[in-house]
């Protein structure tokens, strides 16, 4: 009888204690499987004169001239971010915010903007920030908080060029992984 | 004595075990309950030409031309907070960042600042990025750090625009709540 | 056998409690003892006409003339970081980002910018903003992001003016200390 009691005992202790470290650990932070993943393109449409129909980010300062590669010049923009590789597809969320070149012997950049969901799917926003390491192949930046169904998210973005048509256009394919979830 | 002893054992589990989540659960994440919580007012006094002393922020940059709303004015401030809606009240805090508008066709803005409290009650910075969606009636933006007595916080800034008064003047009114506490 | 048998599961339930509380705390976010801590010199080295070579941060704003504390001057950098004071040493990281005088009445600063670590020590990336509070001799701001080798990182820069040599160059002490480590 003592022996069916300990053996149940420990049953429920640990059954207990599993759960109690599970919901300790959410959210989980494990860096190997994010909570959430989505892929999403980015589609960068500079003004230039006389295209305020199809541009959606501009210039507001001039490079002063360190190096020629743009270092200076910054960016705001409220860009499309579509789920599939077309500029023209139904956006999923707008990306809001700015970026600049800094580096005076190659291209380099550092963005901090919003996703701004709006759709019948999600509503909310994520927050994002960091270096755009042009040079390579792929590069991450953080997202440093979120709201409505992304409420206190964190987690990393991972930057991929996609195309780079001249001063005119680029996409790049932002994959976002998210490790706190609530 | 076994089932006597069974039920007391069942009760220090339980006990122990409700602590334990508790504890682990520090800091408290729920979206329903900040761990802290408090209103502030926070008022944009727009430098222009002859009145440096009134004034608290300041554009930098020009909008190039990509619709009427002002796309592309950045400004920087530090403006006071309040906590009534008085811009002339004794402030509780400072607002150092900067805004800038982003959309072609309304009024939209982008947001990055620090509050910095230095009184006898808070002494500390919070730090706070998002995007404003000034068509909505309220819009989110992430606390994504604190330091002093709001030490690692994270939370949610909610914000409302209380009147608005030509370009010379704003208010938002900054409902701020933490959710990470330390 | 029943006492023996309590006295033996009462410490059972206290270690692996003990252990569950430990495992659940992770990331240890004790204000006293960061997870890691480490100091690196920033050396802000400002573009004039003719010094393209030695440059490497470069103002892309001009004050508008609130006050003469450089209000709105906004400067872009990609500057390098050191263990010790020399500017000349081997870089151990860049810091990419941007930061602008926002007082009319005092010098004061406003930062946001990413550690890129890019070493056979350390690969990745810290995410970094907050008020320089110039007139203070210490100031917070918030770590509030990482990648690679500071996935998911949080904590606290304490900046220190190290020198300051008229507008061309200034070094800042960082004390970095990160209290969410993964």
């Amino acid at each position: 009888m003592v022996r069916q009691m300990k053996s149940f005992l420990f049953l429920f202790i640990v059954l207990v204690l599993s759960e109690t470290v599970m919901s300790a650990r959410k959210p989980s932070k494990s860096q190997s499987k994010p909570c959430k993943n989505f892929v999403l393109y980015y589609h960068d449409i500079m003004f230039g004169v006389d295209d305020v129909q199809n541009a959606t980010s501009a210039a507001v300062t001039n490079p002063p001239g360190l190096g020629n590669f743009k270092f200076g010049k910054l960016v705001i923009f409220d860009d499309p971010v579509t789920i599939d590789k077309n500029y023209q597809s139904e956006p999923v969320a707008r990306a809001q915010g700015f970026y600049f070149y800094d580096m005076k012997n190659d291209y380099n950049a550092w963005f901090s903007y919003t996703l701004v969901f709006n759709s019948t799917q999600h509503k909310g926003t994520l927050n994002i920030m960091g270096a755009d390491l042009m040079m390579e192949k792929t590069r991450d930046l953080s997202v440093v908080g979120g709201t409505g169904d992304f409420f206190m998210s964190r987690g990393i973005v991972t930057f991929e060029t996609d195309t780079f048509e001249g001063a005119k256009y680029f996409r790049v394919k932002m994959d976002i992984k998210l490790y706190d979830c609530y």
